[in-house]
């Protein structure tokens, strides 16, 4: 393709895409194909010779449209909003058009400058303290790609933290503040006592980052009568317990804004169990619930205070609610040297002189691989084209439609709110006056999954199911919808919750018919 | 911003991206912009009210252009080339328009459909064996963020294959071809005595994947003599020495083309000796060379035959010279189960009708990360676009100019080429009949580093410098020239190599006065 070609090419994709945003709700919000539809329809090997382009652009609509399951759609409302905005969709495209890998700044010294200053921005906007800005500090943020990623580098450089710990009055040991100069045999006699920890509402990151270290990680329970967050006393007595049988406790996640139901973990306790131990860091995974600190009334419940004073790292997205097209994870650290130190590995050819001279930053020693891309550029576009009022406004607005269908439920005789509202989510399920009393917690786990069968069998409805584990009673399978969307309008709610509520009575009408 | 605001920006960006390639070759391939030069350039805060989005576009064309290092620029030379096509940026503007996190098959089929049909498209293109087909053997590709990521991921299931090998005849192992069931305690017992092994000529993913898992990485020396290939004696002894000492092998990364100097391990040696343990998994790590494999005429030298008889995973970079702009890592495994097994962290709000049935893939289970963006579209978009025919025919372009090169190099009195040429990598140093034979290696490797800085204080060309080591010589510094982008012409590399000669005889100049 020709740069004539591309100017066609990119005219047509640009309005192929505004037919897609304005028939957007005339399409069901969930792909409606079975397994191997698109298989099934695709050639077994690329063609030998060159397809003309308007071909293949005709197929995105025709082949892959249909099996696309719509994000941007209002009534989307399962896991968490995933939003794209326009602004963002042009500043990747330009992204893209000069494209490179940004590993270090001479790659792109827009690349690196634009980050350092948009993760500044960022940081000011979530209120977040001196310590975590890169230009006044000694930490600073990096975008990554998901909340995953930051969990693990998050652990890999708590790890480092503890290791120098222990071992720096070793015999044997050359900690000195240089390169990685841990000696092997400390490593391995300290790296399998290594134990991190969670709640068992804590996102499958945790248990994940545990699996790739090779490390322990620890769900420490919470209860529904504290709205599932994590105690400090929990994670006291598990910590305690894991010390006494010689185990070494490295790394906390809490989490501000749970995916099951929203849930903040107390930070202000779990800080203060954390600071009594030098080898332990504590991360604050908010991938969801993080950009809402942009709302001054919103950040006594997110325990922003508490973060500031204790957190070690803290992560959220701006491809959830943040109005950024996938991925932009940011990641903040009060420590950016401790970072660098667990993943600086410079051969000759990464070489610079600018970096040489320490007057620039790489990124690529705060991030697991060596290249990355140019997505600063996506919250540069964002922040700008809406201004911090436009982004709080945005947040707000799934905030109000979460109130409102609050209201909803509450109203309705047939369901109750399993957790209140957090932000943009709720956690609800069929109970209340519907079910007699005396219905045991299994049968009610049973009606919910039926419930929940019957939506995932629907197309013009997308949410997602949980099941609460909790200390102090057996476990509540329920319903989320967790809403925030940009194209999301209240007439949206109103109509996906008659759909539950639709489905629900038919539920119960099975149900009671089967008892009588 | 609105659908018809959206019309015309991306219209504007389109045209502004036309413009960029239109002029691109009047541009300095390096940013000629000083650290900082960004920064002091913009607010320290986000605005609080939004701004015009014309502005905004305005300023990437003013503020970042400038700071933009031209990697698709036709005299880029450096590192590898990166390079972006109109189609890979267009199929990443749909991509983007649909935005999702493709986790799992739910969450958007066509995306996790594509990726399959794709994936087995470019191993038949690659020639890789069918057990690295999804749709025929045990195995199946996915497409990751970068090499570095492949290769680390490669080591997390190669651990989990070495720790089930060692534990299943324990007393107390439960290993059953269930899921994470190697206990805590045996895990804890061999994992610190792991190690992996690459050469010296290794990219720095190997060390840095080690760095992460909180391994060992051994560096096994290769010899000028070997053309820096790592071969299997020298692995061997490496591997026998650490046997010896209780250690235990697990994870060996072959390279079939060094970033260094292009490089071909001798995968025939290596897997031979590989083979001979049962604890050890063999990866290729082929980020760059990898896409050549597609010419039938280098298979031999890029050792095909072998990759697909010992090799458990395979990784190339589309990113790099194939055309698709980054990211677009492909990772290939023999045995998709063992690393699924490795991976899988599944709660209940992750949990599918589809997946629990076996009858889909989620590829977040291929993956270290939850999220994903939607990448196949690019190399659908680009096959389809160029075709078999077409993508062999651009490699052959960067193939041919370095031949051509490499007869320039010849016949220069001032300088030698170090290594053969490989594909389209080339590397040399000042030497030959300009040096008086006596001339010591350091001041050899001096000279070579004066001509570099040389280089390096130019904007017109980007090169990189390398240093080679090796077991039967001293380290020699030299110079890297790297072809292959979608945009350089002979004419580009004429005049690079032009730029270069004429700094080469000013640093011998400059020598040569000193010495008079």
């Amino acid at each position: 393709m020709d740069i004539e070609g591309f100017r066609k090419a990119g005219y047509a994709a640009v309005d192929a895409i505004c037919d897609y945003y304005t028939n957007l709700s005339k399409r069901t919000v969930k792909a409606e194909v079975q397994p191997g539809y698109l298989i099934e329809q695709l050639p077994r090997e690329a063609p030998s010779t060159g397809e003309d382009f308007a071909t293949v652009a005709a197929d995105f609509q025709s082949l892959i449209l249909p099996g696309i399951t719509h994000w941007q759609h209002g009534k989307f409302m399962a896991y968490f909003p995933a939003i794209s905005t326009f602004e963002s969709m042009i500043a990747d495209l330009y992204a893209t058009s000069v494209s490179n890998p940004g590993f270090n700044w001479v790659c792109s010294p827009a690349c690196t400058e634009l980050e350092q200053v948009t993760m500044d921005w960022m940081a000011k906007i979530l209120g977040l303290g001196k310590e975590f800005h890169l230009e006044q500090g000694s930490g600073g943020g990096v975008i990554l790609n998901s909340a995953s990623e930051a969990a693990l580098t998050a652990a890999i450089a708590a790890r480092e933290t503890a290791l120098r710990e222990l071992t720096s009055s070793e015999p044997g040991s050359t900690v000195s503040g240089g390169t990685f100069d841990v000696p092997d045999d400390l490593r391995a006699k300290y790296s399998p006592k290594l134990v991190m920890y969670g709640s068992t509402q804590t996102h499958s990151l945790g248990e994940k980052a545990a699996l790739i270290l090779g490390l322990s990680f620890r769900a420490v329970p919470v209860a529904a009568a504290d709205g599932y967050a994590l105690r400090g006393d929990a994670l006291r007595k598990a910590i305690e317990e894991d010390v006494k049988k010689g185990l070494i406790p490295f790394y906390v996640i809490a989490t501000v804004g749970t995916t099951s139901t929203g849930a903040v973990d107390r930070i202000d306790e779990i800080g203060q169990v954390v600071s009594e131990y030098k080898t332990i860091s504590l991360h604050i995974d908010s991938a969801w619930a993080g950009v809402a600190l942009a709302l001054e009334d919103q950040r006594a419940f997110l325990r922003l205070d508490d973060i500031n004073r204790y957190a070690t790292s803290f992560c959220t997205n701006m491809h959830k609610w943040g109005l950024v097209a996938f991925d932009c994870s940011l990641f903040f650290v009060r420590n950016r040297k401790a970072l660098n130190l667990a993943l600086d590995a410079t051969p000759a050819f990464l070489r610079s002189k600018e970096a040489d001279t320490g007057t620039v930053i790489d990124y690529r020693n705060w991030q697991l691989a060596l290249g990355r891309r140019f997505r600063s550029i996506k919250i540069w576009f964002v922040m700008r084209s809406y201004g911090v009022k436009g982004f709080q406004d945005h947040l707000r607005v799934g905030i109000d439609q979460c109130q409102q269908l609050s209201k909803l439920i509450t109203a309705s005789s047939s369901f109750e709110i399993v957790t209140p509202p957090s932000l943009s989510l709720i956690v609800f399920r069929l109970g209340g006056a519907a079910l007699p009393a005396d219905t045991l917690p299994a049968e009610r786990n049973l009606l919910n999954t039926l419930l929940n069968n019957r939506l995932n069998a629907r197309y013009d409805v997308f949410l997602t199911q949980t099941m609460l584990h909790s200390a102090d009673q057996e476990d509540v399978f329920c319903i989320r919808i967790a809403l925030g969307g940009r194209t999301t309008t209240m007439q949206d709610v109103e109509e996906v919750w008659a759909v539950v509520e639709e489905e629900g009575e038919a539920v119960l009408k099975e149900w009671r018919d089967q008892k009588a």
